[in-house]
């Protein structure tokens, strides 16, 4: 079963509200932009991406993420799943075991498939990763990829004590960690943690983010930042992969956050999706009952329904889709069996009756359940 | 030594006339485009990109080159060296011989290299790639990358006899032929040689062409047309490289060409690129004089100043960067040793005096020869 992310439907995940983004803003950067644009943004062929959106990546990170970076340690990417991919290309060797979050992002199993890794799955827990139990599990692993602000798709925050327990692995294996920070520019509740790469005093960290969802998923620009001595191979990894990003989208980019457009969009949007959050749980317990318990954790875009044991979460998502909805069965991202659930994006639902999408919710999953 | 396309010195190779792009049209697109964009765009998560700039390529290539697909086997890709990077994603296993022609695209050796082949050099000849000479050097080999219209970087033209032996090969191995018609845009002399893939009635052709001299560089687009039977293994591949191409870029892309931009764009540009060929051989005639003989094909951008035996090319490169210009050893693209030669990219001599530049040229390299 293919993921839909229908951005029309209720529940898509992934999908920001895109009626609210600004675009009058956007459409005057990009048309001042190509009044005089420049020659080197229309060959545009640096592999680690434009400098002054290298910068501006470096500067947001660092002031909202403590993530400690200049701007020669980040590259520009096409999104997370190519962040991934070049990790894969650089760091992962065939036959390699790569310890990974269960249930974990699904395009990463991709990824690890392709280079001929082995993905040892780590059950997560309330607190997220377990790095003692990994270490145990797999104790030959040199990579771990994990969400240690938002676990995906659970939401679990990893507390500090774990992600020192993983940073100090890292440090004793020689290994690395891939922090994946795919969607902590929004946070409804609970502290900012800082990132696990601003806490690695080792230079272990690969922190990798994305604009898909503080600007939109059709953009395709994302963010790599590398510890400086691995730069010269993803440099030479980028070049084999696809050259260089789009000089001019990237421009824009820059343009768009040195002018404050994007802060400010990120101001509205975190109040406008933290209310949206709190909306959709309220109804939930309403609407669907404590049999179908929906929690979301306290950063992002998406809620999860969890779904009897034994049900059969593809079956409900198939009926959820035929009945107009959007909803991704949690299995999508699972590595081994666990407890059934729907995951359900609350970014998009502007324009929609949220009361009347999750009624539909309900008659469509009640048979199967 | 690295390429340097830096577009605002002569001879840069592959850097199309950025002065002559029609801005305001291309502005004018965008602009309409954000007015209204739609959402399918903004999300834009087809990996095989955007319908209409599909139909758009299938109907240019068809058109222009003979090109037998439809739109269903057109992947919008982020430029030649992305689909490259793919077809050896789904085409090679670690250890296949691969055929290359020698010279060849500098960027086709590293992604062989990182997908685990053999690249085996087949030297060209006035007649570019050989088959006949191929199969008996690699008889095992069943993956054959050229360019039969412009040899690359030679600029021979692969006559009938040469490409229906290849495609009978292509059959006989049940192997595959990826033929890259790069620049064929630009035809300045001789019969417009039809595409390999249009003369290829067993399906074994991959085809692939890119936007980066037609428009410019920086867009990063370009288009892979696989044979139906390869569709999903290419879907599957871009997944996990990268999701997508941008849906915006696309869409602008599809509507200039729908509008008939880039076809204008091209009509002038292949008369103003023929003007400046010819205006570049009778110069070097002149400046350079017969020792030093400048060749150009018949299509493409760029042409060759053919070193005396014996010379250092990479000395004579450096020198001619030391006095401003930008021409590329062709050893960096030579799989083997071979003729010593200097690559002189002619598309943005625009607002230079040619004479000068081969002058400088001449003074750079002479106590070098």
């Amino acid at each position: 079963m293919m993921i839909v992310r229908d951005p029309s439907r209720p529940f898509a995940p992934g999908v920001p509200d895109l009626a609210a983004f600004p675009h009058a803003e956007w459409r005057r950067v990009l048309g001042r932009l190509w009044r005089r644009p420049p020659l080197d943004l229309m060959c545009g062929i640096d592999p680690l991406g434009h400098p002054p959106l290298r910068r501006a990546i470096a500067e947001h990170v660092g002031r909202t993420r403590a993530v400690r970076c200049d701007a020669d340690q980040v590259m520009v990417v096409g999104g997370s799943q190519q962040a991934l991919d070049l990790v894969a290309r650089v760091l992962i060797e065939p036959g390699d075991r790569v310890l990974v979050e269960d249930p974990c992002y699904g395009g990463l199993a991709g990824v690890l498939r392709a280079a001929g890794a082995v993905a040892e799955a780590v059950p997560v827990d309330a607190d997220g990763f377990d790095p003692a139990l990994a270490e145990r599990r797999c104790p030959e692993a040199r990579l771990a990829c994990v969400t240690p602000s938002h676990q995906f798709p659970t939401g679990a925050t990893m507390p500090l004590t774990r992600r020192l327990a993983l940073i100090d692995w890292a440090a004793r294996r020689g290994g690395w960690i891939i922090e994946d920070d795919y969607d902590s520019d929004f946070r409804h509740a609970g502290q900012q943690a800082a990132s696990l790469q601003g806490l690695d005093r080792h230079g272990r960290t690969l922190y990798l983010g994305t604009f898909s969802k503080s600007m939109f998923p059709g953009l395709r620009l994302g963010w790599l930042v590398v510890p400086p001595s691995l730069v010269p191979a993803f440099v030479a990894a980028r070049r084999t992969a696809d050259m260089a990003p789009a000089g001019l989208t990237q421009a824009a980019m820059a343009a768009f956050m040195e002018e404050g457009h994007f802060g400010a969009h990120l101001r509205r949007m975190r109040s406008l999706y933290g209310k949206r959050r709190r909306s959709l749980l309220d109804a939930a317990a309403r609407i669907l009952g404590p049999d179908l318990p929906v929690t979301a954790g306290e950063a992002g875009l998406h809620a999860i329904l969890w779904l009897p044991e034994g049900s059969d979460e593809n079956a409900a998502a198939n009926a959820a889709h035929a009945h107009g909805l959007a909803p991704t069965p949690l299995g999508f991202h699972r590595v081994t069996k666990g407890c059934p659930g729907l995951i359900l994006g609350y970014g998009n639902l502007a324009g929609w009756d949220l009361d009347d999408a999750l009624k539909r919710l309900l008659s469509a999953i009640s048979p199967l359940i």
